[in-house]
């Protein structure tokens, strides 16, 4: 269990024992750091940027208390003069970043933080850490939405998330996105987020006949009832919470829905409808759950599945089919020179920069312009705001639903094409005249002959 | 930031609401659940058994502090009498279970447990969350370390695991497994893992020379330096490195090492070796890092690599291949009536559970029978423990030294095809006399058939 005096002591032990390096040599000058995704994966035609809030919350509680100095000095790795240093330590830097909800490309800033090194040092394994997982969750969920093409979905990830802050940031980025409500009910306490769920099948296994389950479940929540009917034998379930269904009824109450679980949920889905329509319930909803992702999703509302809500869990709480991002942090500025790593295959691009985006008559995105920050793009919306000065936000954190409806807007003005679940074409980010020039100044010779 | 007092929030919306209707029925025997992993995916050929400790400390710590009921009443779902009984309930049941570091297989229990059913209810979400992460990520580094072959593996993972439950969890597994070391500092405050790391390339940039960035570091640390070389170009950065190692030298002190992290590992480790070699310095050590896992590990050491270890981080900290495993809870057993689900491609064994293993006369594993925990079975080693009783502890966590010493132990009686990265041969698991019997009986007919 994580305790909040521990945050600052999640980070890789190189931040540390660098920044004490830089402390013994007066390496002590401002920095500029980017986060950035290097290449989107072939099946993500766009990024949802998600993360800020937690990364701005562990910045403004920057410090080291006497506990984790004490085990700091525990180690024998430190020098005591320099843990007396860090008891001192606090954020003062700056902060550019777009909003959470933002669609973002490779290579575009997520966020800069520009600060005395150290600082911006000892800040990236957990500035990485949650922007990684949340910028990676929004997006695929946001592909989940889409695919739903307007039925609901919700969050059922929490039993297979990896661990409990990713199952809490599964349920935060997936409402960011659009879906409607989460089972997570610790989500529902820290974020506000609506929860909601149904049944388990051992809740059905507990009483001696699956009708007798559904009719207790019904007794005791009259208004909010969706039955799982796969237990034993899905339509043998369908019929009997039909019957039931209509004994609320005549209550005046009314049976919300049921759940398929399992099975061909096509085939199933279009049998489970009859049998309610028939029995004059066509008010009852079908939530299907079980394995589900976007590609499920849209496999079944491209096929007519008369279901009206999905509850997605694990393939899209782990973000299945891509469960990382190549996401870095990088040095782009120091002292005011910008600066530039050549590795092979991780080359970054130099300096401070802003992102410009371009729309056209119709208000739908174009394309994307990155430069230097300083630049000035005639015509691009500028992406990137400043949101921290001197360790101290400048606004109050925009509430979740804020952030839901900008997404809202958002994904709207982004092409139909950009959304495809596989072989989107990739959006046009070009580099500003600005940041080609510095990017070829900085070049070293034996990179640009093709040799590294 | 979780909070000791939240964590019974942890849970689904429906264990809750299924719970209410339990109490509101009067269903409140005794229930047994097992969990277990249904399928193990075709990469794997053996599980490690993990989390275990957590799972318990969840249970003996299970309660519903005034704040977590007040936000379950305010969601306006739950009858104010049962969150009184919610108040004063304590978990009191029984817990069966492998110790951590265990080998399993597809269908064995990792865990049961026996409790009257609201609290075995509750307590399913956070007890599958914790040992489906930390199953899924002890086995994946198990395999690295196989496939390693004696070398050095550490745990670079934090910045890409899923948030940072999953990168304390991760640095603990793989620790279990025979990790040296974590990069996680606060894994190393929690768990008492050594802790290691060398330098980014930020460090190297924020210098206007390499060979002064290495300088300045083996100043601060004339123990523990191990240079990154390829921020520019990695074989000049191995002459560089080799120049400082050669200083060290002279005043007494040692170059640990020099890292690779990008380009041809193969080839470049091999010239390295030869620069460092030629310079006089076959003691300082190559460490590679870069978008490893077990695949690539195995690769290297095949070709004869010259690379003495390995830091794995994204690919083994999201378990990259398999970021899931298809783990289950399902009531077996209510009110001492063996229970059992008929779902397609979901039915469950009925019943408490015991895995007997049996050994070959050298000592290696060869096959386990699947059995009713009352059974008994002649020559076999019964692998599943009582470790807690009516809520209590029946004795102290073993220390992480400990398991980790019992899984090497464990590790070495596997047969080597078991360990094969692909395609492994299936591990025999028969099921005992008993339970095919019992497992007979509570087939309905149209499963028999083969029909659903």
């Amino acid at each position: 269990m994580l305790r909040p005096e521990d945050r600052i002591l999640v980070t890789d032990l190189y931040e540390l024992t660098m920044a004490q390096a830089y402390w013994a040599h007066g390496v002590t000058g401002q920095a500029t750091f980017s986060l950035f995704v290097r290449d989107l994966p072939p099946e993500r035609g766009f990024l949802v940027a998600a993360g800020l809030e937690d990364v701005l919350r562990f910045l403004e509680d920057f410090r080291f208390p006497p506990e984790a100095l004490a085990y700091l000095e525990s180690t024998g790795i430190f020098a005591r003069p320099f843990l007396d240093y860090l008891a001192e330590l606090r954020f003062t830097g700056d902060v550019w970043a777009v909003p959470e909800g933002t669609l973002v490309f490779a290579q575009e800033p997520i966020l800069e933080i520009t600060a005395p090194i150290i600082q911006a040092q000892i800040a990236e394994t957990y500035v990485i850490n949650q922007v990684h997982l949340q910028t990676m969750i929004a997006t695929k969920a946001a592909r989940c939405v889409a695919a739903a093409r307007g039925r609901g979905v919700v969050d059922f990830a929490l039993r297979r998330t990896h661990g409990v802050d990713a199952g809490l940031k599964v349920a935060r980025c997936s409402y960011l996105v659009g879906f409607q409500a989460t089972s997570n009910v610790l989500a529902g306490k820290v974020y506000g987020i609506p929860i909601t769920g149904t049944m388990a099948h051992s809740f059905i296994m507990a009483f001696p006949e699956e009708e007798e389950a559904f009719r207790a479940f019904a007794e005791t929540f009259p208004e909010r009832a969706i039955f799982l009917i796969d237990t034993y034998d899905t339509l043998e379930g369908a019929r009997r919470a039909a019957r039931v269904g209509r004994e609320l009824r005549e209550r005046g109450r009314r049976l919300l829905g049921v759940r398929l679980d399992s099975g061909d949920l096509l085939a199933l889905s279009r049998e489970v409808r009859r049998i309610l329509d028939e029995a004059g319930l066509p008010e009852v909803r079908i939530l299907a759950s079980g394995g589900l992702d976007e590609y499920r999703i849209e496999a079944l509302v491209g096929a007519g599945a008369p279901i009206d809500a999905f509850g997605v869990g694990t393939r899209m709480g782990v973000s299945e089919d891509w469960p990382w991002l190549d996401m870095a942090y990088k040095l782009v500025a120091y002292e005011g020179r910008p600066a530039r790593k050549l590795s092979p295959g991780k080359a970054s691009l130099p300096g401070p920069k802003q992102v410009f985006r371009f729309y056209d008559g119709e208000g739908k995105m174009k394309e994307d312009i990155l430069a230097l920050r300083e630049e000035r793009i005639e015509g691009g919306t500028p992406l990137l705001e400043k949101v921290m000065e001197g360790g101290r936000l400048l606004r109050p954190h925009p509430a979740l639903a804020e952030l839901r409806e900008r997404f809202r807007e958002a994904f709207g003005r982004l092409p139909e094409p950009y959304k495809a679940l596989r072989e989107a074409p990739r959006y046009p980010v070009r580099l500003s005249p600005g940041l080609e020039a510095l990017a070829n100044t900085l070049t070293a010779p034996r990179e640009a002959l093709g040799e590294s």
